[in-house]
């Protein structure tokens, strides 16, 4: 029996898990392959296996007020959030923490990143600032840019082909979604500000090569440690005004962040950050083991998913020096960027071939030969991907 | 010793707990009570005294997926939220919850009032739709209106003074805040929409008269049971493309709401239900006890705060038959909506004389005679709140 995720009648981010068979007869009846989203079920086993270390115990009568800690700028911050999110950056080593930067807590990292145009945005500027990343960039960017219409900021597209002289925010996502690079900003003009996205840059994903030390940047709970049903993100911003400004979005879209969410966060990464400073507690600290497991991931896709057919390839992803593994390691991203040979459709030839569910490239600013696939699903669901890219034959073109 | 709110130096939403002599020798040595906005403290011993009973465990591996239920149309809806929103409101018979209704839950109902509005405009309009509300109005309508500049929708205050032929949406808080009246629509053209914010409309602040059956009404937690640091609204929605489109705006703003204090709620709601529902349990449940607070603060407000000074009046709030308790019953609003004296600001007069930060008139869109003044702190800041009204001579003018 295999379980997989098999695609409903509802919107594409969503699926169920389902059962098929292990050698499915005819493709009418496999169950579909949704990894278009990165659902980063993987580390389930993991915390499964921590068991009590990690549960949090909430009674009835714990955070009834609006108010966190009035005497911090961002005053629906949990502090023992604030401190477990400044200890884990310390201790990965993967971004500057000093204690004169502003910790904003959000909805996820999506929120954040609605509060980072807002703030860097002004109701005073004659025109909406121009919001650009370099392709292929993260797909939910020009969607969060575009859909409210607002006034204060506009989607302008890919980085790389930005020509006017006027203001703009540039979205660095590092290491990228989707393709895994290591990026800097590629506008550098005065004046020109920046959204700094770290989401991967996490141990499991990426060498750390340095502490990320940016004027705004974003991190996110559900790929650093697994826990997507959590909402919460967080950024780390120089600017007090900024952070101002960005406390005040969260006040007006939400009145702040569920301290429920926060205090899970806060037990889990604090967890985390305890015992990547205690390494003679037991064997394998959480980042050790989603290095492994990605590593072998990886060489699995390599291997079998890939080698096989030669309808697609992959980009070659860096290697470097990790100050927190102490040795040369290899990325592994959380996502496959694929590129089909020429002239294929590579999102239409997994659907129609494979009955695999992935993200093409048009929604990355790219064309339609790349297609992104999820790298963070369950191990079931991740063989029968490898099974079914092996199978792929390239023969339905799907244009 | 008595504990106070204190105004901080950070915003005005903000406040300290800190302590205060019983009686104040100097006035600029008496903390600063902010009862500005409404913080619901109140609910505080109950759930205390209810200790295990509310109480939620979570373990580190619970809730690691975004999605909650890909069959539902709100994929990120807890199914025991669900099902505990609508237990309680037939248990309570405030509002119609037939199962062809969809449930939208959201971060603080203040993220789905944004989702509504995202949902009743449209980018096909050649104007943005007009938002009105009837003064006075809910103070933070307004700017959450026009706070991204949306081209989408945009605020055209009073609805009492709409007069253009154009479309708009009308928001209706009833029991009304600030002023505790029963509303409806007061524009009623065709092709009008609304937004039923029933926010208050729990027994402990009115009767619960019918069953309200709007095509989109919202909740929220905090104000329901004093969970305020728990973001957790709701809206019962009838047409399944608006409830779509809320869903899809939720999506695009944070990806869901976060899992833990949906399953915090669906606690807290679900045992205030059985609590209902089984009345041989135990004395009082949460509405009976919450009811006779909020009235005993009433008597008190009149006896004590109001009675002797004869600066201010409040409004005649509504009685009438209760189906909930099966009794006549009278409004114990939420929030005191003070009218002071012709000439005087009445803000500024609580501010300057007693060090009361309330919030004035023209926030609610009326002149400045009127302010606000949260009911529902915690008993220690209500006393003192009660003995600084009854000192109020309105000698500073405060304008």
């Amino acid at each position: 029996m295999v379980v997989g995720l098999v695609e409903t009648a509802v919107p594409a981010a969503k699926s169920t898990v389902s059962s098929a068979m292990k050698k499915p007869t005819t493709l009418s009846s496999d169950p579909i392959i949704n990894v278009a989203r990165g659902d980063p079920t993987i580390y389930e086993p993991y915390w499964k296996k921590m068991g009590d270390r990690c549960k949090v115990v909430i009674a009835g009568d714990e955070f009834m007020s609006y108010f966190c800690n009035a005497m911090n700028l961002c005053w629906f911050l949990l502090p023992e959030l604030d401190n477990a999110i400044r200890t884990l950056h310390r201790v990965v080593g993967n971004a500057m923490v000093d204690d004169d930067k502003f910790i904003v807590v959000g909805n996820g990292s999506t929120q954040l990143f609605h509060a980072l145009l807002y703030a860097l945005s002004s109701p005073d500027m004659p025109e909406p600032i121009n919001v650009v990343a370099a392709a292929p960039f993260y797909s939910s960017y020009p969607e969060e840019t575009k859909f409210l219409r607002s006034e204060l900021y506009k989607w302008a597209g890919d980085a790389n082909c930005y020509d006017r002289d006027e203001p703009y925010i540039e979205v660095v996502t590092s290491p990228n979604n989707p393709d895994g690079s290591i990026r800097g900003t590629v506008e550098n003009r005065e004046g020109g500000k920046a959204i700094h996205d770290g989401a991967y840059y996490w141990p499991q994903y990426a060498p750390i090569t340095s502490k990320a030390d940016h004027d705004a940047m974003l991190f996110t709970f559900s790929k650093a440690t697994g826990h997507a049903g959590t909402r919460i993100g967080w950024a780390i911003v120089k600017d007090k005004v900024i952070a101002a400004k960005m406390v005040k979005f969260i006040e007006v879209s939400s009145i702040g962040v569920s301290r429920e969410a926060q205090l899970r966060a806060a037990k889990v990464l604090g967890f985390i950050a305890d015992d990547c400073r205690n390494p003679d507690v037991k064997g394998e600290n959480f980042f050790e083991y989603g290095r492994r497991l990605m590593s072998e991931r990886w060489g699995k896709l390599r291997e079998v998913g890939m080698k096989s057919n030669g309808v697609f390839s992959l980009p070659k992803y860096p290697r470097d020096y990790c100050k927190f593994t102490g040795e040369y390691t290899d990325s592994n991203p959380a996502f496959a960027w694929l590129k089909s040979k020429e002239g294929l459709n590579c999102e239409n030839l997994l659907r129609d071939e494979s009955k695999i569910i992935s993200r093409g490239g048009p929604s990355f600013g790219v064309d339609s030969t790349y297609t992104r696939v999820s790298m963070l699903s369950r191990d079931v669901e991740f063989e029968l991907l490898l099974e079914r890219l092996a199978a792929v034959k390239g023969t339905v073109n799907g244009n």
